[in-house]
């Protein structure tokens, strides 16, 4: 009897139900690939958490089996994760030349360029990595150079779109290569894994080109003033087309924001922003020049309060102050979440003089993501005979699973899955067989992990009602009080216009020290919990609040 | 030569570039009258706020001038600071009968109603109040019993809108009188106060009306299933037209929410919700009937995380669990800064497999606020010789003076102002002439203004960071430790698995307490000093974080 075949299985580490930290695993046999190892950003309850990335025990578990990381592209929630990741996983790191770019930038700051190996590829390349070939596939995006994968495994092929769109007029690199996608369709595939972002939305998402013409069109409607754009760092097609506008209206550019400045420096040396000599100035410079004359493009199209632009409409930034009449776009839109920081810097903007462009007052901005149509264009190129939905909330999974539906597939070959589940796939068949521990490693100043459920409780509290910490000296032997209690608080009631009230507190604790019996061995943490239940008691009633409130008897 | 003849003072005191706590004061001579008592929702940075009032400090000054309070509508951000502010400022209050309502039940509450004056008025009616006559103009808006006022004053008319829009088909009351405004136009009017929540989106909110069709034919094409809706539970017009639907297709309603409950128990009694005999029934009953006989209103249209839907959502509400195709839709809009906590339990529901009917997938809300055509409509009726854009952010205002200035006013005769700023006005002239005290006072728990910049501040470092205590016992006269450095943290790490961490930080302490020279006398705050400037030091290298120091030391 011959040996039992082994499966191919996939499972996705993150980006399934959530959006970023994407990550997912193809194993066959004695081989595991890596596809993509993002961050997240953290939610709104994980207070002081700068980053969430994904939990990777199950493959420090299968160490020996990875045989490399391929990247799809180079933004934050594909690629940020990565110097956290390396240091637990040495393994090789493939990627276009952008992705590595800008991947450098982030392993020289962990200290990490020496000892992890990174290859380039180009698209139309094929490596192989144990069990598996990886055929690099062109797709378009919101930042340049991004591929989708042709994964070829001994059970069949199975593709994964990364993010993408359609863009048939793209700024460079040419469309999305569906020739390809088409002729693997009808050679075969097994499963898809496709970008479900904006599976909700019906239609196209437009070509990038299109903000170019509204670029230019503000810029002809605005001869006199100074433009100032927002938008994202890594999206390079956006600030290229920004510049070709620039040099259009003869006008000089100058960046702020670190982020920005970094990804721009790495664009240009690597020729994926192209622009005549002598456009760029620094921002020190822009004195020297009219009005008329000048492109600030910045970050902080989020408000995000620590970004460039949030301090120039804060009247904080020490090179850029706002005058009447600068025109300012924000050619971005809003991350669910980020809304009222938004408009909060639109407002002090507006306040300050200046004429601001934003979502939905002009084409300003395009979505990197494929809409419906477009999806169900790679779908029916495609033809897979599974397919899972992936990179989305579960409102999206279950929309493209519609969608896929729509098309006359089987729902049940449609796997909407969660982070950790195992779909296994021989050639004809799939199905979800368990999981493996998955989920989310919070991130804190150096801290990898340190951050829990408890602390996050802790500040959750803290933040909310603040604290009081009591404190007693007491004597062993009879249980005598030496000094105290002496009352601190923080975050609670502004201290000095609360004497009475924490008078009154001090009081209740001395009263409960004075009235229980001690015996002498009584534990200090019965004494503790007499002394939590009445504070806590007196402030609820005096107050409807509840503050930490932490006893610290000191024995003397 | 003649006395110099008073002049009228127009105050806001909440509402201008912000949303929420409207609240404008009429001052003429001896006499003052307030328009509305709002209050706001917290700001993210305001932790552990419940709500924020307006600063009357300016009132509680001219307590003896205060004639009233008027009332437009029933709405919190329009009624709910008037609990605080009565205990101070203890005046008659007039609105109509259901906001009159909605009012008591918040005296009740508050255990007001015995102290509190209260006038019910009907649109078309008019008060004296002082020097001011008072008209009531009935509007339109997304709760019934919304009117305009129409304040006539020895220096002219004043029309403030309140909150509406124009609605040729709403459910009850008839369209909003522009009749009134048109003949007030036609005799003079001196200063308009319009409403400009909506100033920056064109053409003209939908009426009412067209929901009560979508939710029809929803109900049509779910002829097996069960269907909840969530709204906002001041939205009567709403619920009215869920209780036509469901009185329609034959099914039994029911209520959860404590607020939904509330004001549907309010507008039933007032005669503003009518529904059938046994059309009602209580949560408890729904498992006597079945799915198709049902419908749930319920509050949570903003994910609020205690609200019963995202309970329902939690599979933590005692009557009520998702089945599967339980069709829910949330009429309703997005409130900026809910976006994320919305999708949250959207993603929830439709993992049970309910099927969501959300925003942007069908016309289940229209806004209660004017669009740009409504609003050039009543500038142009009330044809004003001065206008003040209230109610918004510093962008709705703006957009305001615009559609006014577009319309041929002269854009000096147009006041963006800010809270507190004074506007006079003589029969021929308005111009600001100074400021009076105005702000925020935030509510927590019990406390009325007791948590200000210095709490904040507090509560937002523990947050972030949570907070390290080191306690020490120390003798007076040697400075000997006699107890400790003991160390406590909470909400910083995670302690069991940070043992070497917070050995090292104690061991930081013992250093310093030993190195340094006593001499008798040295101050306790001095030591403190040392000891914080040691740990925060040694803790940022560890962890690149930084906790809330508090170093306590204990006189023995």
């Amino acid at each position: 009897m011959a040996a039992k075949k082994p499966k191919l299985k996939v499972i996705s580490l993150g980006g399934l139900q959530e959006i970023g930290k994407n990550m997912t695993v193809f194993e066959y046999n004695q081989d595991i690939i890596i596809v993509d190892c993002g961050l997240a950003f953290p939610e709104d309850e994980m207070l002081g958490i700068d980053m969430v990335i994904p939990d990777i025990s199950y493959l420090e578990k299968n160490k020996d089996k990875v045989r490399g990381i391929v990247l799809t592209h180079g933004h934050e929630d594909h690629i940020g994760a990565l110097p956290y990741i390396l240091k637990e996983l040495n393994v090789p790191v493939f990627g276009t030349l952008l992705t590595i770019g800008l991947l450098e930038n982030k392993l020289k700051e962990h200290g990490l360029m020496d000892t992890t190996r990174r290859h380039v590829v180009v698209p139309g390349e094929s490596i192989k990595l144990g069990s598996f070939n990886v055929e690099f596939i062109h797709t378009n995006h919101s930042i340049a150079d991004a591929v989708a994968l042709a994964i070829h495994t001994p059970v069949g092929v199975v593709i994964h779109t990364g993010d993408f769109k359609v863009d048939y007029t793209p700024i460079d690199g040419g469309a999305i290569d569906l020739q390809r996608f088409a002729q693997l369709g009808s050679e075969g595939v097994l499963l898809l894994l496709s970008d479900s972002t904006n599976a909700s939305r019906p239609g196209f998402t437009m070509s990038e080109k299109t903000v170019g013409g509204v670029f230019d069109r503000i810029f002809e409607e605005t001869p006199d003033n100074r433009i100032m754009i927002a938008t994202f760092s890594s999206n390079i097609h956006r600030i290229q087309q920004i510049v070709n506008s620039a040099v259009k209206f003869n006008r000089k550019i100058a960046i702020i924001g670190r982020s920005m400045l970094n990804a721009v420096k790495t664009s240009i040396e690597l020729e994926y922003l192209v622009m005549p000599e002598n456009t760029l100035i620094d921002i020190s410079e822009i004195k020297n020049y009219n009005d008329n004359e000048l492109v600030i493009i910045t970050t902080g199209s989020q408000g995000e309060p620590m970004s460039a632009l949030s301090r120039i409409a804060a009247s904080e930034h020490k090179q850029v102050a706002i005058k009447p009449d600068d025109k300012i776009i924000f050619s971005s839109s809003s991350i669910p979440g980020n809304e009222k920081m938004i408009s909060k810097v639109i407002n002090e903007l507006i306040k300050k003089g200046a004429d601001v462009v934003y979502e939905g007052m002009a084409d300003v901005h395009v979505s990197g993501h494929a809409c419906r149509e477009e999806l169900k264009l790679i779908l029916t190129l495609t033809k897979p005979k599974f397919f899972m939905p992936v990179h989305g909330e579960y409102s999206h999974l279950t929309s493209h699973k519609e969608l896929a539906v729509s098309l006359g597939m089987n729902k049940r070959n449609v796997f909407v899955m969660s982070i950790g589940e195992v779909l296994e796939l021989s050639k004809n068949e799939a199905k979800v067989t368990g999981t493996v521990k998955a989920g989310q490693v919070l991130i804190d100043g150096l801290g990898v992990g340190d951050v829990g459920n408890i602390v996050l409780r802790d500040r959750k509290h803290l933040s909310e009602d603040g604290l009081m910490i009591v404190v007693v000296a007491m004597e062993k032997e009879s249980g005598a009080v030496i000094s105290g209690p002496d009352i601190i608080s923080r975050g609670f009631v502004y201290v000095r216009e609360s004497e009475d009230l924490l008078d009154g507190a001090k009081k209740a604790v001395a009263d409960v020290l004075m009235d229980y019996e001690y015996k002498n061995g009584t534990s200090w943490n019965y004494i503790k919990g007499l002394i939590k239940d009445e504070l806590k008691d007196y402030l609820w009633q005096k107050t409807k609040r509840s503050p930490m409130i932490l006893p610290i008897i000191m024995e003397v």
